[in-house]
């Protein structure tokens, strides 16, 4: 849910549109159950500045990789055919990207927790070191920003903001927010050793 | 939307369940159109560990202070009527627990420029000095947990699941949301002097 709703909101304060666009419209589930309403279809999506996509249930992105009409990676395919337009994932939305190669050759992070599946299922991305809050790469082939986990897309969206509409723009979408995070605890990044997304729900024939 | 789906993606990680609750349900919309849907009424709400009062729109807030029939006061009220809760705001929503009565007497916090509504409007609220995250009071007339502006919400959910759960399950929610902040931007917070609200919209006879 906060890899949608956490950058809308900052985007919203730096009067940048944001339009909510699925495979199937309708009242949608975030994982936590919280419903919430798409109008836009992949038929109907317009080509934007920016095209963002959340990761999701573990089960659902494996799914979405094994279809074989290739619904989802074909829109973000034809999304990314016009080079001029950043092409952002946050959390897990980057397994997407990856599956549909638009992460070849770049430079990319993802949530801690899926980085080893990088090299296990996408080794022509060029992993980033560390855990960073994201990553931009970009060559003639086009521009892409990769957020790691969850919250990170909402420092993601702030570097998005200044890329769209500048520096200025992007520090009063802070200040809206009063976005000076000062986290109460103070844990450390686990380290995971193999990629946790589950092979792909068998199909009816 | 935010000060809600914030909030409650960290609830969600600590495993605590959440009831969106409103005076009206039905397919309502957060200030940038984004429209999601509450089930749960005033009248059919239960009692909760932990009352949760986003802000919102400032002319929607002002005009729930001056309802007549005192509807969203009221629930805040019965709510508090049980003192071993925590009651918490984010953003605005203080103003709503401070038009309530229920920040008379206890150190509070809101989002920066409603820091001057305090003073100007609620005058028994013991302000918290500076833009803290949250702020924490209780006595034996109950628990209250006040946040900051809008993303201040993720910074107070932490310290509401601690409390409730303990420590282990909010540094858990950290790991599992990636929350270790770098904002891109390095903005201040502006100096604000005088309460934003609007007054309330003229009522119909």
């Amino acid at each position: 849910m906060l890899d949608v709703t956490g950058p809308a909101e900052m985007f919203g304060w730096a009067d940048i549109d944001v339009e909510l666009v699925a495979a199937e419209p309708g009242l949608l589930s975030f994982r936590n159950g919280f419903r919430f309403e798409v109008t836009c279809s992949f038929d109907q999506a317009r080509t934007y500045d920016a095209l963002w996509v959340p990761g999701g249930d573990p089960q659902a992105l494996s799914d979405i990789i094994a279809d074989p009409d290739q619904t989802y990676l074909g829109f973000l395919r034809a999304q990314a055919r016009t080079t001029d337009r950043w092409i952002c994932s946050v959390c897990e939305g980057a397994m997407l990207l990856a599956a549909a190669g638009l992460l070849d050759g770049y430079r990319a992070t993802t949530h801690w927790a899926f980085i080893p599946c990088f090299a296990e299922r996408f080794p022509k991305v060029a992993v980033a070191d560390g855990f960073p809050r994201f990553v931009e790469d970009g060559d003639d082939r086009g521009k892409r920003l990769t957020g790691g986990g969850i919250s990170s897309g909402l420092d993601e969206a702030l570097r998005l903001i200044a890329l769209l509409k500048g520096p200025k723009a992007a520090a009063e979408a802070q200040q809206s927010t009063q976005y000076y995070p000062d986290p109460p605890v103070r844990s450390a990044i686990p380290h995971q050793l193999t990629c946790p997304l589950p092979p792909p729900k068998p199909r009816a024939a």
